[in-house]
């Protein structure tokens, strides 16, 4: 009789709700006959390469719905890039455990991870769940987590414009997550449907920084009416192709050779002040932005969930080799289906904000992308803000 | 007949529960037989200069339940210093309006502007209605504004740490407002009671920075336990008593003369990266900070409200010249009431963390802090965390 153990490990950044997606996993093994005992790994991939696992077995539903609404995630996660040597760790570990179940949670660099396993490893059944707040996961319409986190930059971003608006004497540059894609900065504009107001200007990598057409555009604004908001990427390239404002030094590089991105607001926000002689500053949330349980979606949390149930059902019914993906059904009303993507289709491919998404002028976001994201946001997207009019 | 109507304004940054204030303000006013009219002054002072009122006596209470839940403020605020030629035009738009009764909502330095008012006009009863994140405003046990701002960091220390945690591999340092009193930075302490983890180290303006020592204690915890958060004020200041990281540029003091704080996360992460060799990255979620209404203590944005209305009530009885200030009646259960303070004991007076609650090495915060500070987030103070043991 073949291995029937399953187990789970999460890969790279937490987002608000891989927590639910463990905790769908969990939920539908612990209906599957096909499934026996339920580990997760701690820390990632390192836990499964140390055989550092802990057992899930016999979680409560109670205990199920508190992980469900927990940020971040609570079996641990690493950004370990899998080395030759390591691969006969991970099968000795599957094989001790008797493991005959893998599923790793991630994003593209995990996915990556995922399709070596499962092109190794003839005897286990291996598959992926996606998870990332930049939604640059390919062969997906969105992936969990991004939902969450756009609603954060929305509603915060909508927060962030009422008190700049309130006082009217500076700019304030917004740097928000995503890597090398806009989808989040794109999210920030949501925020004129929350409140009275939305940013001015959207830089996204998708389209590098003409610095002197940028500085007039602000200038001519500024000149219409003081007090706005500008939100750029952290990943925001400069028409030269470097990266803006990167914090430098040793520690730039993760361990898969990714550049660490971060300063871009505070770089404009000195450009804004120094070239223009107005007052700017700049705001950072970083990490708070994909850790935040308040602002979470309810549908990105049931679609966390549902991910993570999906996989299980599709190993327990033979297949193996995928990653969930979700397609759209319709946009109103809002529904999707679970798919299978084959990993090879999804492996360290990132998709960015496509042209239709951005504006003519490079520094705004179209109507179309609204459409796009609202759903991903929930029932109750948006606070209820009074305006004096 | 003297005149009748009321006026108030808006001064200094926006809190998340200054709008509350203003309900307050406009409900009681409403209630009042002494009170003929309602108006609010756009953009504080600056508009009470110029004569740009908006009249609300008779906003709905379902309008003001609204404005209650909406952050920043709905009528303006601005950082104007009052000049000599200003309070002819003052005292114009008072008696333009049949303006008796003057109320301004603020800080430090709005307050000071309140008792020039309250010295000069003999006519028109003034008073201050307290308003400061910063929680340095003296003659109260503490300011509206601060429970709340105090709860985002309290909970938001904790998701970050909870997501620091579960990637282990870099110290975060967490950027805090609250200028040049470290009240807020003691605040996020309080992420211990919310979740798993609270910030290793807590950097203060009120015990100025020693830079080789701070190394040495990073570099000490780094070795027992890899993955977690500092906070550090945005006023810090380095031994030598210089701003840390400041941004510079001619923007970086404001028309009362204050430094523009800011950059010492930034600054100090650059530091743990370059001189350990240890991963190190900042959050800076700055006016965010102030602006979050999910994040709002409920018990602060009652406060905030009873604070608007006694003030109503104070000078609809003849008195004048008074802020409103708390008196904390009991702690267990907790309990406040409403007091007058002198305008005289409050302008310009900065009221920064007292010795006891700064542990002894200067870089942490007494447990006598969370017992002061634990009320003010209001009954519901924290999410419930899934943590696997």
């Amino acid at each position: 009789m073949s291995a029937r153990n399953l187990l789970v490990a999460h890969g790279g950044g937490p987002t608000a709700v891989m927590n639910a997606s463990l905790a769908g996993t969990v939920a539908e093994a612990q209906r599957q006959g096909a499934v026996d005992r339920i580990f997760a790994a701690r820390r990632g991939i390192e836990g499964v390469v140390a055989n550092d696992l802990v057992e899930l077995t016999s979680m409560s539903g109670a205990e199920l719905e508190r992980l469900s609404q927990t940020p971040a995630t609570a079996i641990g996660s690493c950004r370990h890039k899998v080395t030759e040597a390591d691969f006969a760790l991970v099968a000795a570990t599957l094989r001790t455990n008797g493991i005959g179940y893998f599923l790793y949670n991630g994003g593209n660099d995990s996915m990556d991870t995922c399709l070596k396993l499962s092109e190794r490893m003839d005897d286990i059944a291996v598959a992926g769940i996606p998870k990332t707040i930049d939604n640059d996961l390919a062969g997906t319409d969105h992936s969990p987590g991004f939902g969450s986190a756009a609603r954060y930059y929305a509603v915060s971003t909508a927060e962030l414009c009422l008190d700049v608006r309130a006082l009217s004497i500076h700019v304030s540059v917004l740097e928000i997550m995503g890597r090398n894609a806009g989808w989040l900065c794109a999210a920030a504009t949501l925020a004129g449907e929350a409140g009275p107001d939305a940013p001015r200007f959207v830089l996204v990598p998708e389209r590098p920084l003409d610095e002197e057409r940028f500085l007039a555009s602000v200038e001519k604004e500024w000149s219409r009416s003081q007090g706005f908001v500008v939100v750029v990427s952290e990943g925001m390239v400069s028409a030269g192709g470097r990266e803006l404002g990167a914090e430098g030094g040793v520690e730039s590089v993760d361990s898969f050779g990714h550049r660490l991105p971060g300063g871009a607001a505070a770089y404009l926000a000195a450009l804004i002040r120094t070239r223009l002689g107005i007052r700017s500053r700049s705001e950072k949330p970083g990490l708070l932005g994909r850790a935040s349980a308040v602002l979470v979606s309810d549908t990105d949390r049931l679609e966390a969930r549902e991910a993570g149930a999906a996989a299980v059902r599709e190993l327990s019914t033979g297949n193996h080799g995928f990653m969930i993906g979700f397609r759209r059904v319709s946009n109103k009303p809002y529904s999707v289906q679970t798919v299978r993507v084959p990993l090879s289709d999804v492996a360290n491919v990132e998709r960015k904000l496509p042209n239709g998404y951005i504006g003519d002028d490079g520094m705004s976001i179209t109507p179309k992308f609204a459409e796009y994201c609202r759903p991903l946001l929930g029932p109750s997207p948006y606070p209820d803000y009074f305006v004096l009019r």
